[in-house]
């Protein structure tokens, strides 16, 4: 038997308890990694200590450095939001529907946990506790396998959560740890179907794309955001021009930034004016089509064809004049990842369109393509933005971490 | 561009078609095939005839002669099943929920067909029409691949299924056939990411075991049914009687069957005096754990380790005695696949107990396990019932082949 083999059967011997604890229980669990967090600050820092200075010597990237640095101030900010996760309402045992058959029986469908998720994510401590919490709270025991460069962070951070649900009354296998952080053991862990229901993978492209392609556990598609902005002919100009504004430059990094700003070509001379001052106090730098070139000038690069179908995560923004609606969802349709996509327009037949016609997990009228977010939809805490359509689609919540089972009352029913 | 790309990229271009295709014409596409079906009932005998000829030529085995089998009252049946998809409630563009949020964004979760979705079965031809249609119904385009011994059959109803969508004014390729029946064609549409959804694959447990296995698309297991019948000891004897019979012999070789028998030993004597003359009447062959066989004597043979695993799907049933309820629970925990489980008892908390804590898409009190049906629980057709916690559980009917998206109403919103 493999560790990870181990591993899974700590965490399905976890699973049973877990899944029947009651809020209450799972509340007290949350409420003590919550102060074990705050109060253990000092151990937490000097493991991240330790990392920090391991990558300092392998010469990592700037933003990479700062997504590993924990403070006293994020440590807080990390209980916090397992505060938030313990003020959410726990979505197990709902029952979703429930009706009497014609033959007596009475058929509820209630809402369960998925049992046992395995987590794969980068070298962001944070996610360590948050997804822990957000698998807690909605009844599922999880397998945490963080990257290779926040080990002894993460190391910490988990025998902190452990020891909180063992004072608390539960196993401390409802949190279980890889330390293994080696390809061999990630690739273990797509294939362990007999322990894992659903793995999640968070973070980057390249993470997603190998999960997707190597496991064989089902797997919910996160992240992947080339989204797109369409100022129709009849947009409010100094809306979308605002809108743009906010969705290239209040956070380029995230999934929920535009990439594409597709505009249709009766308005875009007059649209390019109000726009691109904005912009340009942002430094986004344009990756534009030959029409658009032609507007804008020589502040633009041209667009490769690859441009279109790039998630920059930056402040690059490429551009792209329209002649129709049916050019715009035409062009979203081909490179498109299905995050979120947003028309601004004033034509009551053209919001209707795009909303039917734009396949996305999030289809904007007039808002900004940042909203697409759990907290901001109102689901409350979220484990990641599914690109996918099995199971779940757009932000996950507590409720998107969990399944069902059809409970049936029945005096002596046969077929 | 291999011969499946070709198909997946012709699903792709009727999926938008389809998917704003609007219940009316969706319904009227859907008659057409249904009075295509039982006008073209020669040339569809001619083609299995075809098909049965090569089969019998192979030795195959009886039962599944049986379903290759298309007579003039099965076709009658098959279009009569399209009718009843007629008549259900289209899935598409309800809403499910809408709200505002506090910056006035309008926030709502609409209803939208999962896209193209890849069929794999065997030798059975009524799967063929009832999948393409509950896919239609809920503007899903398919993609079948059926086993190779029907090759003909499918053949032919799927040429009457284009023509008929033709004629209602949809793209033919809203149902799309792989006619290579080749392993390496079944490896490849298991592979098709960039046009699949997700796959179902329907049928015996290496089918299912062989795509779960191999698939990068998103799978949707089904139809693995080892379950479980525990006759508690305060159970009404005559009805558990009347139960365990319907669930075992009413149709033995369908999933929802129940495989294994779990008695408390405090009743067992009573209930095999009960239970036994029903089996015998079936001739079901018991095969026992020491104790139950000490109670039942010689007409069973002794049970082995892989009994408690295996699904029978035929007219035998493993008997084992238990102490406790913990005992069956954790026997069922052990050796389930997560199907239907049930309980017969008289005791409120133990009935409440078992249906927390069993783990199944279906949980009983006091009603036969063949109830695991989307005819039964109301949802009308049903395409499989999935084993599997992601997307869907149990029975899965229209509702279940969708898939969501947000549709947000701004006037502005900026964040």
């Amino acid at each position: 038997m493999t560790e990870l083999e181990k591993l899974g059967m700590a965490a399905k011997s976890a699973e049973r308890q877990l899944a029947v604890a009651g809020t209450q229980k799972k509340n007290e669990a949350l409420e003590a990694i919550r102060l074990a967090l705050i109060a253990s600050k000092e151990r937490i820092l000097s493991a991240n200590a330790i990392d920090m200075a391991n990558a300092e010597k392998s010469d990592l990237k700037k933003s990479f450095m700062d997504r590993l640095l924990l403070t006293s101030e994020r440590i807080d900010a990390i209980a916090d939001a397992v505060g938030e996760i313990i003020s959410l309402p726990d979505p197990i045992g709902e029952v979703v529907s429930m009706s009497d058959r014609p033959n007596g029986l009475t058929v509820g469908k209630r809402r369960v946990p998925l049992g046992v998720i395995g987590i794969i994510f980068e070298a962001r401590p944070n996610v360590t506790v948050d997804a822990a919490a957000l698998c807690l709270k909605s009844g599922n025991v999880c397998i945490l396998r963080g990257g290779k460069e926040a080990i002894n962070s993460n190391k910490e951070l988990v025998n902190i959560m452990r020891d909180a649900l063992t004072s608390a009354g539960l196993p401390a296998d409802c949190v279980c740890f890889v330390s293994d952080t080696s390809r061999e053991s990630a690739r273990e862990l797509m294939s362990l179907r007999s322990y894992l229901d659903v793995l999640i993978p968070r973070g980057g492209a390249g993470l997603i794309k190998a999960v997707v392609e190597n496991a064989s556990v089902p797997v919910i598609e996160t992240g992947k955001g080339n989204c797109h902005i369409y100022v129709d002919s009849t947009a409010d100009l100094e809306m979308a021009a605002e809108i743009l504004e906010n969705a290239k430059c209040s956070r380029p990094s995230v999934c929920n930034a535009v990439e594409t700003l597709l505009v249709s070509s009766e308005i875009a001379a007059d649209f390019f004016k109000l726009a691109l001052p904005r912009l340009e106090k942002h430094k986004v730098e344009l990756r534009c089509d030959e029409r658009s070139m032609e507007l804008i000038g020589e502040k633009a690069k041209p667009a490769t064809l690859e441009d279109w179908d790039t998630e920059y995560d930056d402040s690059i923004l490429s551009v792209k004049l329209v002649d129709t609606m049916q050019e715009a969802i035409e062009h979203i349709s081909r490179h498109g990842t299905g995050h979120s996509e947003a028309i601004i327009t004033k034509d009551y037949t053209n919001s209707q369109r795009f909303l039917n016609e734009v396949d996305a997990a999030a289809v904007y009228v007039n808002a900004s393509t940042r909203f697409t977010d759990g907290g901001e939809f109102g689901l409350g805490a979220e484990i990641g933005i599914s690109t996918q359509k099995l199971h779940s689609r757009g932000p996950m919540g507590l409720r998107e971490l969990t399944s069902s089972k059809y409970i049936i009352y029945g005096n002596g029913q046969i077929r």
